[in-house]
């Protein structure tokens, strides 16, 4: 479908709108009929508003099949290693050709709180169909990610309400 | 539908992921069932791959009224202040009350070309419904605008291709 060559993506920073940003492009190229998966990798339990709607979308599969430490709920760390080891295998199977644009979302903070190797988002790269377009979300990519992605936007935090105790809205923050 | 009040966002900056951003909001906020409209200020006749998509999604309603000077194209001046008075007429009407949460995509860089003027902008915000998310996006969001919104993200381009010669490419870029 994509007859270019794909690149790797990188949303990160403290600021809103990386897995949004993740999800618009997920949708755009749903809409060019290029074939799109998303696999979450810190999600927790709660389906998102994003996920209702993007499940019925022609063209997208959704997984969610990592961690729920981002919720700060209890999680046995042996499951929670198990999990992303199969999201890390499906992550793989996804960007060998099966689809055209592949989101690995939160992908980076799972490695940057030490519960997947670095090493594995670097093979995974490696592997990566010559024309699927790789997109890594999350806060604290490293130098090294940086260095190997294409093309990278860091999302900065100008002004936030949270602070002045405004709390997550059902269909606005998830 | 919201119960909580609506806030004002802006998504600003040269990065990439401002509009995917908005875009990945309005189908987070569609899936939980909340009523949701995007006003496109600048976009050309092409018909993008979000908007593809959008327009299948219920909950959703996709404007494109705006100019299309951002794609270079030549167009009469006079037709652009035309088409960006309507948008700014149907953007005062979204906000009012008839939906959840409103994207005006763009406005914030025809109000920085001078194509409408800030002060609509502000307009906007006063007659917005207390319950209403409005999200505002474009480059260039002056002191007085990021003052006025509630959060505030800057999308900050830390690693581009382009410049090494990669083009806008469909279902990517567009």
């Amino acid at each position: 479908m994509v007859s270019e060559l794909g690149l790797i993506q990188i949303y990160t920073g403290d600021g809103k709108g990386k897995t949004t940003a993740a999800v618009g492009l997920l949708v755009r190229a749903a809409g060019q009929g290029l074939r799109c998966q998303i696999i979450h990798f810190m999600k927790s339990e709660i389906v998102s508003g994003e996920d209702k709607t993007l499940s019925a979308i022609k063209n997208v599969t959704v997984m969610t099949i990592g961690s729920n430490l981002i919720s700060g709920k209890n999680q046995n760390l042996e499951e929670v290693r198990t999990s992303l080891k199969l999201a890390l295998l499906e992550s793989k199977k996804a960007v060998s050709g099966e689809y055209d644009l592949v989101v690995l979302d939160e992908i980076i903070v799972a490695s940057s709180l030490g519960l997947i190797p670095e090493s594995e988002i670097f093979e995974i790269a490696k592997i990566k169909a010559e024309a699927t377009e790789l997109i890594l979300t999350g806060r604290g990519a490293t130098d090294s990610l940086i260095e190997m992605a294409d093309l990278v936007t860091e999302m900065r935090e100008i002004k936030h309400p949270f602070a002045t105790g405004v709390e997550a809205r059902r269909g606005i923050e998830f």
